[in-house]
């Protein structure tokens, strides 16, 4: 409804809202990417397992995957803070440490923001500004039947990290080892991974894994109108998923599917291009599914039996 | 502290932290403008007497008010939502079709956003992309001694609709003309003025007044390392300013001085381009003072007495 609303008044949106990030033409041969992101505290991050390092990394980490997401690469970003009477100056300057750690990793300048009062929680608000190259674009819509369903490097992680630390608040005496945790605490965002896929390849569509990946395969069929047959045994686990899965006597395939905040590319492309792709890449590439007509809806394969994937997000406990 | 972390770290952010928007070079010819704005709900606004229409409007108008002070036009925005359970799917609508009426009137696209949900305040954070062109850029340094400070339109307005609804507020049978409430909850930004000045004019140095005359004439002289001298009875009170004040039995000049969110520009330019711009222009530009040196300070010359301006803001009863 607000989708439809919001039709674009001018022809220099080339892509509008229900993508990762909005693509603007800049100028006649420059697109500008523009996203933004809110957290609020509570809702989207815990104070007492994120450090403000941490939480500064984190929240343009996230800004960050919705540029890589659609081929871009970051220029610029601005920050606002909602602070309550809490936050320290010094947390705050650790909050900016943080997320220029990760800026300055990527070539992207702070250029601005707000410090505004918060009553309650702590709110974040960034918005990022980067470039794509016209024919780099990656949108969500694109996806064509055939097509292989990949995704970067391996899944579950981000998921495993957030459940352990949910674990441990509950029972201070749960022990793990810290590294398993980063992956959700100070996320990579897969820059360099879309750069080398959107230069190399033919990508037919692309989303940053943020709502879990049956969530996102979902936004994916939706905007490309087709379905999707996954193959469970054929998504990679990362390791860390599997170690923190075992410690918390849980399944890694749930977190995988289901978990959040993993910011891994989740992308289609023609069979031909995924095996040259695979073979060139630098970085972990796996084939995870394939491209369905949207009669047939979206399916998950597991030993023989196929069940239908919902779009729902991973549910605690 | 923060500004000194943030250095820039490329060549294409013009203008970066410190002013009312990041101007970043998005093409060898052009330039981007990009500006954030947060609201939080109790410190920035109250729904007793802010439709979801008017704040939709009044959150876009910021931004877009930020733009103009720097010389730039609006391309798009994006709007994130956080959103507490007492909210309705029609309030939220009401919200983007307030916001929509702004948009269209200057050709801002809503290109996008998110929605969250936010436990207790309702946020609201609005990203705009804008461009100027390199000769029309109007900083917030760069006023010189001897130059004339203008102000747009008239000013008080604001605050005294603010006022008004705030006494209301605590006595439910105080009455006013709704028509004096209207600068504060849906201010137009001075986009159009703007233009006209910068495309005509050298304009030394602008900025929206958003904090208020008094603190962001400081925000001025500070960037630009200069004083001013302020003529009080040079300053053009609104005619809701006065009126609104009489009912409210104050000083309509307090209002003038410190009211924030007034949204008109405050600017520099040199006394002979004051003289042309003012007979040229089709609205209302005043000289209200002169840039002076900063040794000489920042004075507001009352009835032959001067005092010292505060860069304070208006402090409510």
């Amino acid at each position: 409804m607000i989708r439809s609303k919001c039709r674009n008044l001018d022809r220099r949106i080339v892509v509008g809202i229900g993508d990762d990030a909005a693509v603007i033409k800049t100028s006649p041969h420059r697109l500008g990417v523009l996203t933004t992101d809110a957290l609020i505290e509570t809702v989207h991050f815990n104070l007492d397992y994120f450090s403000f390092y941490q939480l500064g990394w984190r929240s343009l980490a996230a800004n960050l995957s919705d540029v890589a997401a659609m081929g871009g690469k970051p220029i610029a970003s601005l920050v606002t803070l909602g602070l309550n009477n809490r936050v320290s100056v010094e947390e705050v300057l650790e909050f900016y440490q943080g997320m220029l750690a990760l800026a300055e990793k990527f070539n992207c300048s702070i250029a601005g923001g707000d410090i505004v009062r918060s009553p309650q929680e702590l709110v974040v608000s960034i918005s990022v500004l980067g470039e794509v190259e016209p024919k780099k674009i990656a949108k969500r819509s694109g996806a064509k039947i055939g097509d292989l369903i990949c995704v970067t490097g391996a899944l579950g992680e981000a998921q495993v990290g957030l459940e352990l630390l949910l674990r441990r608040r509950k029972n201070k005496r749960f022990k793990f080892p810290v590294h398993l945790t980063r992956k959700h605490l100070v996320p990579l965002p897969r820059l360099a991974e879309s750069s080398f896929l959107t230069s190399n390849f033919e990508i037919s569509s692309m989303i940053d894994i943020s709502d879990g990946l049956a969530s996102d395969l979902y936004h994916i069929c939706e905007e490309s109108k087709t379905g999707a047959r996954i193959f469970a045994d054929q998504i990679p686990l990362g390791p860390r998923a599997i170690y923190g899965a075992r410690l918390l006597e849980k399944d890694p395939l749930q977190f995988a599917l289901y978990g959040g905040e993993e910011y891994e590319l989740l992308f289609t492309l023609s069979p031909s291009q995924a095996k040259r792709a695979i073979f060139r890449a630098k970085f972990k590439i796996t084939p995870i599914g394939e491209v369905a007509s949207s009669r047939e809806g979206i399916f998950l394969h597991k030993k023989g039996r196929q069940q239908r994937l919902l779009p729902k997000g991973y549910t605690h406990f």
